[in-house]
């Protein structure tokens, strides 16, 4: 299996992923936020690129139909329903609601996959079941991380080490480029304490300067959240779920 | 100190270097070879970034005053007199004389930084130099990788890593992002065997496939060439020699 992967959501283009299975990792907190989600019986998650095109989208729903949920810059978004935080995204909120959901990086790089063959979500609550369902498909597979403002992010980068390191352990050949390779070697060398690695790492900080320790937790939680997500036709639902 | 680091020469922009301090690294192969053409004597090295402009741009000089270097996919440009194998560039060769270079990704990187306050030429071969002067004029500084064809590439980052190493080591603070934490946290850790760590990276396996493993034992070789070179106004020259 040929693996490229792509450290920012702004270092890919739309072609890069043309016709590509496709795995999107927004560890803090986007794609882990979908996952609980969809786990606690959301009907779909709608991921827009702007909160003008999130307000607009919202009036094709009854009332009680969907809910408004992101964040800029880690703050809930004025008017929205929910924030960012994967906490917010209990069963008694969001199940059988449509989730309408606009963030900083993590929705912006899953509609960078329009014209991918398939795309899956994924986070470090998800790492075996996607890599898993990548062993059986057997076919080569683009990465793409949200980044943080552009810039590389490790939370992003280990949990793509972590597929990468299942996929290896399940006898998989992986033809792998340099990124490819430190993602790897450092997800095996720090997984037995994930979190102490990254406390020096810009969105952990972040994260804990605005009191969100609580949602780094379950976003760090390997395969706690064992559900597969899929985005097809602008909309992501479970595609497979394993219990 | 703040640092930046760009992996690849196309994830930066002129803008984003205007009037900064600046170190290019291209460890395989060009900045390695530059370092080396200065030492051995070479009245200077000017990068371009095409073989058109290297040939209209040696139309200047008298024909024995000048040598065209480069390559393109890693081999001898038609008509050159050098490829990029820091070996041709030896005193008998190169002393006096100037050097019109062009090569795949490293002089593309070293020309985004037209507009940058100072920028210094690194390799792993004078990484405590560079490192000490960096100290000494105690400002921040980005760090602009060649990568190879627009991906990542480890050697480059190791260099980096060596330099950051370098600068701690020395008692500075550095505010680091994510990839600048990633170079330090590998570079100390394979810092006792760089080649056997980069053994399976994609540059490396390219120059054994070439027949260039002595390239890359030089191009490692750490220290090995302690001197400091600048580029400005479109041309690199020795800035302080050490010994």
């Amino acid at each position: 299996m040929k693996i490229d992967i792509y450290a920012t959501h702004n270092s890919v283009q739309e072609k890069d992923l043309k016709d590509k299975t496709v795995v999107v990792a927004d560890v803090f907190r986007a794609t882990t936020t979908i996952i609980t989600a969809l786990h606690n019986g959301c009907r779909e998650v709608i991921p827009v690129a702007d909160i003008e095109d999130a307000i607009a989208f919202s009036r094709n729903y009854d009332k009680n139909a969907y809910l408004l949920g992101g964040e800029r810059n880690v703050h809930k978004i004025d008017g929205f329903d929910l924030s960012n935080s994967p906490s917010e995204y209990m069963r008694e909120t969001v199940e059988g609601r449509t989730i309408i959901m606009t963030t900083t990086n993590g929705t912006k790089a899953v509609r960078k996959t329009h014209d991918a063959k398939e795309v899956l979500i994924a986070g470090f609550v998800n790492v075996d079941i996607v890599a898993s369902y990548l062993a059986k498909i057997n076919d080569d597979v683009a990465f793409v991380c949200a980044g943080t403002d552009g810039k590389f992010s490790l939370e992003d980068i280990l949990a793509v080490g972590a597929m990468l390191s299942k996929l290896k352990s399940m006898g998989k050949e992986l033809e792998l480029d340099d990124l490819g390779f430190v993602c790897v070697r450092i997800f095996e060398m720090y997984r037995k304490d994930i979190k102490e690695f990254l406390k020096e790492t810009t969105h952990y900080k972040r994260l804990v300067n605005e009191k969100l320790e609580h949602d780094i937790d379950k976003c760090l939680d390997l395969n706690s959240i064992p559900v597969l997500p899929e985005y097809r036709d602008g909309v992501v639902r479970l595609k497979v779920k394993a219990h």
